[in-house]
């Protein structure tokens, strides 16, 4: 028998991209969809992309009644709203996969100055970051897993190996990434507007973007120490996928070459993170449509930097694949369960 | 044991998206793929989306020696070109699925007239045009199938129960239609630059275009008279997908809602065409990632024209992936193997 | 001294195109721009791309106020509203340029049957259809021009040499149209949004258009005749451009090279029309950025049709450039004035 | 009577953009255009937009007689061609404007070591380095004017305010740019096809690209002192334009508005050069079509780090605009002559 999974929330782009995925996953079954805006429309007549593989409504039922139809749970709701509904499923044992802010940040008060209020900050201890690369045997056994950004998934998988190795002055570490617009949600505002985004390039949020403390926090477990970084969130005028160039300086002498074996140690087994051979670099068009971050290196010595790429679909494994990988793990699935597709290109 | 497949000339987009479809096919395992150009490269060195999925290199083995590896060898190769090669795996008690025009044709002068000498005319007869929709019990014995062309696909399939109902003035029938760069292959020409073809659009071939004699000879097979049309294609700035078009006046009193009717019942039963509902019309983006052909129609009764409009992704059910729906046919495997990914929206 | 213009509803992208146009005509000084929306904010906070180059900040006064600022008047507004604000301007003795749908149809009937109830019907009399290449001489005198649609700009001026030299069987005109999303406007809607229109292309409105009236009455002007036509608008993923593919069988017989003829002389001497040579077809990146309509031919005598092709930049010559040429006439201003840039390829 | 200019190499984009200006620049008129690929073709068969607009023919002429012909010659040629042709209008005695990397540095061993062997070297000394902003009054007197490139442009004046304020720690310099296509040429190859492009990002030429030593050379005489930074070039979906985003850590302490106001006094009288107010960022799309450089910044107080971002069009302030630039200085026109098109937003 199929396990069962809601989706609370799926009227966005994310929502939309878990319906996709849930909808041929083997081992799923997708009982109910929710959507304020929605309810009572059927999903394929609002995405005629879904028509003939969902015959789901979308309903507004309320927490406690969806709680009753399903084993898992996904919540694909703004931050604030998560930390409302989190608890009800929670307290009815079920597993919830949060792909809001609200229960990323192991710290309340860090929280709180980037975001808001949090009214459930108790369910903290239960919760488990979920990057399955890092975290995936607390994954297998947490009730609560808080599904990471975007541009956090890019940034945290592209340093990992190279902090945990201890390689980087971290001090100096600079993240500049560009995202594609469905990052930015499907609520029509004129910065999303085709014609505000296509043929330009910006970015935005300088310094100030919330998913920095999310990043910062990640980091410092890796390294073992705290530490600030830069972080440059740019708009791309595609729909899909997010790179992220990072730079730091060297505090040991390594060649590029060493660099380039250290993250293939790290990653081996891995199935969804790919190393680019010596001189080639990620492209967010060879990932599209997958669940796949793929990592580039250079070393240079001319500055006594390294500077490390990585590439993500930002709805795939920087939000409704990566959700699926750990409802996977949580549920003992195959880990790939419903993620193989290879990506689109061209 | 696994159906083993070749791909000859796989370096272009189409023979991309063949490796890409067959590398998760369940009942085929690909073991051979051809190239001039890229022979002794790895796959995933040309196509690093394909890192991690094929472990392949590229060869420059001859039809002869391809034959021996494979049952099913998929032909990706430009007109001209195929009937050199298909005699060889032919002869060899190979399945042959030819994605070029030269065995779609069944008038030879029609094919000389348009394209070139024909030099294995004689395979004419044992080549059976690939439309499964139309064509499935024949496809299922055929050692030669003939792939359809992309715009053919979308044409045909969009006018199909309209013409098997007599309900069209065949001499009215106009199709204009609009295709994404992939259409016109990976060959690096100034007309498919990304600062010729972005932010434009406009019609080519106009009254010329190679296709029109498929698609007559098949609308003449539906209809059971002979009549010319129109067609007229344009380039989209997309990369992949095919929208066509197509209008006629209508010989019979008949509502868009018993139109619809016709459609779906024409089609009742096929797992890749989709009717779209009253006042919904098909686009590119619902369908491309997927081998859908979703239909929308509209009866005008200010002018007595139907206006039929068909979408398909040219890459997938307008080549590649109606390949392999042929492939699994003819090998007995279930039409929809390998084809279940959903379309990649947005 | 410089004639004074104003722009009633400047907050649109068609609003800032007269800005940006206007900004830099040698004969004109823009006095006041209007906008409930974005009052007393400075233009080039809403429209960086204008930094420098305009001073001016929205004001949100009355047509009585701006009326005593100005000589002229462009109103950018929806239809519906520019009927309760053009009298004001009328009775103040101002030239009007209204760019609504509201004065561009002579039958009262017919423009309740597809917009809405007019308010201000008593001044169709007064209005002229400011489409320069038709009506030059009756523009420079009118009070009251209503600048054409973009559809049937390029709808008309590409079928009017034809028509005109009743080459036609009118009762087979199809017009299938092409256009970028700056014709939807700035609102943000869900179908305006990157991720909905990127990679996308389908058809809307089918036989449904409102713009169709507006062809239609132009085209039996110059047919001398009334039919109806087929107008088939699609939504295209580029910012700004419309291309028109028109079909109609002939009723003579002509050459291409006798029509390209026919079409030369009609346009002679006009500074905005270009005749593509034998075998060469518009293009809308050719045409973008500039106020040309770029226009090309196809008799196909196996079918007997005539294939007219037309393209133009849909804020342009579609709208404000169209709208800056009419004022050029109603002001005695050279016709070009203002609009002698080129297109900006790439 | 006015100045001849003719232009070596102009079947590229940048010689297109240049024929483009030139075609409307009330000072000069454009005599003859070279290219040996499209010799004896009309400008507007290859480049259609341009029909109307220019009445010239290609020309495969030699050097010598084409500086019979001009006053002014821009060479539009890949470096090591240059180099071979500017002597030759040197000793005609003619300005010469190169777009080509031949004369931009100072230091031959440099060139040779990042480019190739250098034939003319001996023209160093007569050749500036024409960015107008910093060499203004020397590149109204020099016979050869070393147009800058389009990365170094953009890096270049987004970091001379600070720089020469002494404001940065110039060991943490790191420059992060994205560019649009046209940046690398019409030439065809299949980094460049539309469907290689499209929905993609990527960087290339990490820590080797050719524009390095140029743009240290100018940032060591803006700081007074030499060092090495990072620049890590990207390939933005776009036609046109640059985004630099550039790091460093702030020397002194200094708030983003003391730093802004840094930046306005500097560029104080420059018509090229806009300082985005608080909050806002430079946008690609708000300065292409146009010569403005647009420079938004941050002053990060949680790092320490100033982030400064600038953008440009590549194919005019980045190349074609600045030549035009250049040439109304050395021929004494009004520095903006020819370059008062705003920017064609949307």
């Amino acid at each position: 028998m199929k396990t069962k999974a809601a989706i609370f929330g799926a009227s966005g782009y994310t929502g939309q991209e878990l319906i996709r995925i849930l909808s041929a996953h083997p081992q799923v079954e997708l009982v109910a969809v929710t959507s304020r805006r929605y309810a009572g429309m059927k999903v394929s007549d609002v995405f005629p992309s879904l028509s003939g593989l969902t015959f789901l409504s979308y309903t507004n039922a309320s927490p406690r009644e969806i709680a009753k139809l399903c084993d898992v749970v996904f919540l694909a709701l703004p931050h604030g709203v998560s930390m409302e509904i989190a608890p009800v499923f929670i307290e009815a044992g079920k597993k919830v996969i949060d792909l809001s802010a609200d229960y990323r940040l192991r710290d309340l008060a860090t929280y709180e100055q980037w975001y808001a209020k949090h009214t459930s900050a108790g369910l903290f201890g239960q919760a488990v970051y979920g990057l399955p690369e890092l975290y995936r045997e607390t994954v297998k056994t947490s009730p609560l897993i808080a599904n990471p950004g975007c541009y956090p998934t890019s940034i945290i998988l592209g340093l990992a190996p190279a902090l945990k190795n201890k390689l980087l002055e971290v001090s100096t570490i600079i993240a500049d990434s560009a995202s594609g617009v469905s990052g930015a949600g499907r609520d029509p505002v004129v910065g999303s507007l085709f014609c505000e985004v296509d043929g330009g390039f910006k970015a935005y949020k300088v310094g100030k973007h919330r998913h920095t403390p999310e990043i910062e926090q990640e980091l410092h477990q890796l390294a073992g120490e705290k530490f600030v970084i830069s972080f440059t969130p740019h708009l791309l005028p595609v729909k899909r996928g997010i790179l992220s160039t990072m730079y730091a300086t060297l505090k040991k002498n390594v060649t590029e070459e060493e660099l380039r074996g250290l993250y293939a140690s790290f990653y081996a087994g891995e199935k969804f993170v790919r190393i680019c051979p010596a001189g080639a670099y990620p492209n967010i068009s060879s990932v599209c449509g997958s669940n796949f971050c793929d990592i580039g290196l250079t070393v240079d010595p001319r500055t006594g930097r390294v500077i490390m790429i990585s590439a993500i679909d930002n709805l795939i494994k920087g939000a409704a694949g990566q959700a699926v990988q750990n409802m996977n793990l949580v549920c003992g699935f195959p880990e790939d369960s419903g993620l193989g597709t290879p990506p689109l290109y061209p």
